[in-house]
């Protein structure tokens, strides 16, 4: 039951998991560092709570959907924070965070 | 900073985890471990949030403060069943679940 | 990069992470309880690394490659498990477990 | 059993664990991020195998014994590298990461 249930979510959260890690490791090589440090931030931590998240629902755990709202938070806190950097990994990852199965 | 704030919480939270670990463990060798599975699923989700609240406050991340309250609810919940259970491993897990820093 | 190197290995680690999840809340339902726990452990202990190992590649992780070999050897332990019990879950589980992508 | 075997070298862990966090937050913060982006990278990766060393050892599992070997090796990079930053995040944490109680 669980996974079923919840298995386009915790895909979904994989993903956007994916995206921000991949992020993070591109901001961190960028030439310009110093502009990229609250993207930083934000992708580990939205990559954390989606990572979290997924597990979570897999596991069925009681608070899946609490995990799930703040996740969706964070992700739209990342997101917007992604969508100002003009380079491609930001913008992929801006839409990765737009994106709820949820 | 961060890991100075919540220092003593994040001690806090990994005490539970170890507790809830050990009764986890406990259970799934006890004689009587059809009695158990209730234990058994919230020590594992009381486990995995307080490695998580422990997690997000040292990293001082957006959602530390959800997280500790989520926490806190899990922790009353496995708590609660921990000491219907006249077994050592339990009474001393319900006890750590009680202890609260935050 | 990173996330495209690792992709397909990631996915496939979500799989089994799911499988064995199941797999673990199925059997922790199961008439004969007492049958599964080392299956119940192996489960969770797989999802577990499978999860790390996900997150490892993922952040391109220096030691992503060394999870991923620890990853290969519980899920073949956790398969064989999975394999003696003539149900469902455990027979799906088995061959998320013998999935591999790496 | 588990978690008293264990117990010790837990707790080191997360000692550890908070002192990479902390360190990894304050590099973000340094005026020179720049030359910190090796050290910050460290920092997560030293902090994720620490915390996941924790868990495993707690849940008494099969690979805890590998994941604490993988978990010396990247403290030892970590702290080499922080041990070349001349300030007080950087050494703190590179002494945390020569302290090992397994």
């Amino acid at each position: 039951m669980s996974h079923e249930k919840f298995q386009e979510c915790i895909e979904e959260c994989m993903r956007c998991m994916m995206a921000c890690n991949h992020c993070y490791n591109a901001c961190l090589e960028d030439e310009n560092v110093a502009m990229m440090i609250h993207c930083i931030r934000l992708d580990r931590q939205c990559a954390d709570i989606c990572s979290f998240a997924a597990h979570a629902m897999s596991t069925n755990s009681v608070y899946a959907r609490e995990i799930c709202m703040i996740c969706a938070d964070v992700r739209e806190e990342c997101g917007n924070e992604c969508k100002q950097h003009d380079v491609q990994h930001c913008q992929v990852c801006a839409e990765a965070c737009r994106t709820m199965a949820a």
